[in-house]
């Protein structure tokens, strides 16, 4: 059985079943799982870890690519086997239980995690769990929807148990280009020098006298959940767009632009699917997570090649997607997330990073994960990478939330993720702030003018005017920076009374 | 005359004046200058604009390097010549006016403003100002004492006045390497893979038909002022020495530890100095500014090599450098900033990074520009682009300013310049904090414990125990988060009374 998975002689006897593989972990070991976005991510094993603890308890540290399907992190949460977890999640039920203080979470840009396993940020890897399309006759895994960090957590990992996924199609095979960054202090040049370039592998090395568990799983990924366009996303899509056709216009960029990089999220989609109407051609896109939109962009023509870390759709296009891959690995690669992340090759590609906030303040500065400065949503994920090297980096939100009780544009941002530095263009449904080449003071004006929803314009535009009376580089009273959020714990709503 | 400095036929008939070259410049130019903290600056045109700009008043922005020496920048503020100034300054006249509102000022980061100028962030640049040693026959240029971004001016102005300094020794030559990221998008991988890599030419590619103007000068650079490290700074130092010692201890790192990086200032020079006691061997350097505890560090012989963007010394070591040139021309390399301060590059090679923080908070972001959250200091500089980067990003402050008044930790700091995820170490005299693999709960603690004087630890600790009883990832009393600096803008002080 699986002779077909299972190229690798011998690797046959480690076959065992999810609880035999959970019995595996002791107490406080540290624990890498593959999973990109729902993509890739293990099915059988942590849901098996997860039921164990019930009747045996341990706690373990566990990072992955970046947030895991199947609701794996809440059932683990709530059979409270995490006592740490990074780079990224997702799920309510863990939400909860870190800003409790229940979970510790480190909240990582996701193109360093690697890096920072390198450069001994963390204890060693004790076991890694990777789920994988095949493992080759030389012991290297092929993966499947995602490869996230499973690369780094291969060579780094004292342990493996590797899933073998039978619902992935053997033509997945060919999709992948694995490649490592080295170690320090010989570390090369990755020779990425557009989307489409391939450097290294299809499959991940692996040293086969690791694996101490072979799982045998038939469950797909979870499929995405993509709330449809509305008017507001729209409204944003749409102003972007003109953006890029005007800058086209001006000469600064050509019709095929330079490679897009776009968040998750209905704005984010929205913002991508409005591509297909424009008057662009031979797109690119050099991203994280290639959705819904990236296979209607690839589908209409006008996207010619997309670079990922994971296939993370809805379930017909997965299913359109697995029926086609022949066609589709021509035109699309994964890569392991350091690299797909990586700022070197982000900067040096010129990326045009579009990436979702949560807030942003009236000098430019952007939150993306800490509600009212203080509880986790779900994470920074890939933002900082790409907005921190890209071309252009362009910050997209609705200008109110919450049924206009919160404006997304406020005096200060109650937690930083992004400075002003790193932050070329807001754009809300109200308009486009361009912040590039602009100081401080001038950026206020242009965001609170374009960006910021009428019934709250009145409000920060008197607190920049009395700010900028008082002095300084970036004006703020401190006094009243946070007042907003003040009134809105305190009466439910940032508006004045 | 200036044969030997000229060695592009024809162009001695461009030598004018400075006051000539000061009459080419029109109101509302786009102007760029050589010079980087310091260090081959324009010592005579920018000077002589100042001069004209009295009885013949006209305004500009101004972007250079880094910072200008001999007053430049306070000459022209006084002129009113600045209406806007990027990327860098540290000119007491001229941080009046960015404060007051009088220049509009973008402060950058260093590895930036040459990806932002071509990336279509600003107007053409006008007219460059670029000091040189000498013209080569094929009109290329050999700078002075630093790069900066006079390749990238080169590559973009639209004309160029040359100020050919006859102090430069013609030993100067070789000491550089140019390499230009080049255009979008087509940019190569920069094979530099290690502190001494040389992979380009060691002079500026420039059109002679740009050139509108030859300007002989005969003015050394502004010297270094550092002030000597005292107790506090000595106390930084050795607890940083020490924590080497132990990541060698734990085979972290080698002897020969990674390339490393020090801000500019007495702490970080401090901290440079104190390797020459520590047991290392085969240092290396990938910096921006070479300063004096650079070249104590290659004389002792624990230093093999360094490689910068400018050399920024105190008298008595120029001298001895300039002496010495053919000797130190081994051992030292200086590039354009945007590769001294590449993305690609600081990481590829694993640097670490040593900067100064303006003030850190309890979970780890600092302030590096911003006096109580308003007021520019001098700018953020290239601190961002190593400590993104780097194997381990180290930030150095006192635990107390304005003799007690002020607490370096703060609880959250008033302007973020980088966040948490960019900061590994804390070192204050107090001690050190190691953040890494720490979540920003266990953070807060380490920092308070290991890094706050003990005079302001009780009130931090109070803070952030009863923030995290509200909860959150990175709780915080919005409404408190404040205080310290409001008391000090009242009372005069953080302490309470």
């Amino acid at each position: 059985m699986y002779e077909d998975r299972i190229l690798r002689a011998g690797l046959e006897a480690l076959i065992i079943s999810p609880k035999q593989a959970a019995a595996l972990f002791k107490d406080q070991m540290v624990v890498a799982s593959s999973g990109f976005t729902k993509s890739g991510d293990s099915k059988a094993v942590l849901a098996a870890l997860a039921e164990r603890a019930k009747a045996d308890p341990l706690k373990i540290t566990l990072m992955t690519g970046a947030s895991l399907g199947h609701d794996t992190d809440g059932m683990l949460t709530e059979a409270k086997v995490l006592s740490m977890r990074l780079p990224f999640q997702v799920d309510p039920v863990l939400r909860k239980a870190i800003n409790n203080g229940e979970v510790l979470y480190i909240d990582q840009h996701l193109g360093e995690t690697a890096n920072l396993l390198k450069a001994n940020n963390f204890p060693k890897i004790d076991i890694a769990i990777l789920e994988a399309t095949l493992i080759e006759a030389d012991g290297s895994i092929v993966p499947t929807t995602s490869i996230g960090n499973s690369a780094a957590f291969a060579e780094l990992a004292d342990h493996i148990i590797i899933e073998i996924n039978t619902t992935i199609p053997f033509s997945i095979c060919g999709l992948h280009d694995i490649v490592s960054l080295g170690n320090y202090p010989n570390r090369p040049a990755i020779p990425i020098i557009a989307a489409n370039s391939r450097v290294g592998t299809t499959s991940i090395p692996l040293n086969p006298d690791k694996i101490i568990g072979i799982v045998i799983t038939n469950t797909t990924d979870s499929p995405a959940e993509i709330a449809p366009a509305d008017e507001t996303t729209s409204a944003i899509a749409a102003r972007l767009v003109a953006f890029f056709a005007d800058e086209v216009k001006k000469g600064h960029l050509t019709k095929s632009l330079l490679p897009l990089q776009a968040g998750i999220g209905k704005v984010a989609n929205s913002v991508l699917s409005g591509f297909i109407d424009g008057d662009f051609e031979h797109l690119t896109m050099y991203s994280e997570v290639l959705q819904d939109s990236t296979f209607d962009l690839l589908d209409s023509g006008k996207l010619d090649f997309a670079s990922g870390s994971s296939i993370t759709v809805s379930e017909p296009y997965y299913e359109k997607i697995f029926c086609n891959l022949e066609h589709y690995k021509n035109k699309v690669v994964l890569r392991p997330q350091d690299i797909s992340n990586s700022a070197a090759i982000i900067r040096r590609l010129g990326v045009i990073a579009i990436n979702t906030a949560l807030e942003c303040d009236i000098y430019g500065n952007v939150n993306s994960t800490h509600v009212s400065g203080t509880n986790m949503m779900n994470g920074i994920g890939g933002s900082g990478d790409f907005s921190r090297n890209a071309y252009l980096s362009i910050f997209v939100t609705q200008s109110l939330a919450k049924g206009g009780a919160i404006s997304s544009i406020v005096p200060m941002v109650s937690h930083v993720d992004h400075t002003e530095h790193d932050v070329d263009i807001i754009v809300t449904e109200q308009g486009l702030a361009d912040l590039r080449g602009l100081a401080p003071r001038q950026r206020a004006k242009v965001i609170i003018e374009n960006c910021a929803h009428p019934d709250y314009k009145a409000d920060l535009l008197d607190y920049f005017e009395r700010a900028s009376k008082r002095g300084g580089q970036t004006p703020h009273l401190l006094e009243e920076a946070f007042s907003c959020y003040i009134r809105l714990r305190e009466t439910g709503t940032m508006r004045r009374s």
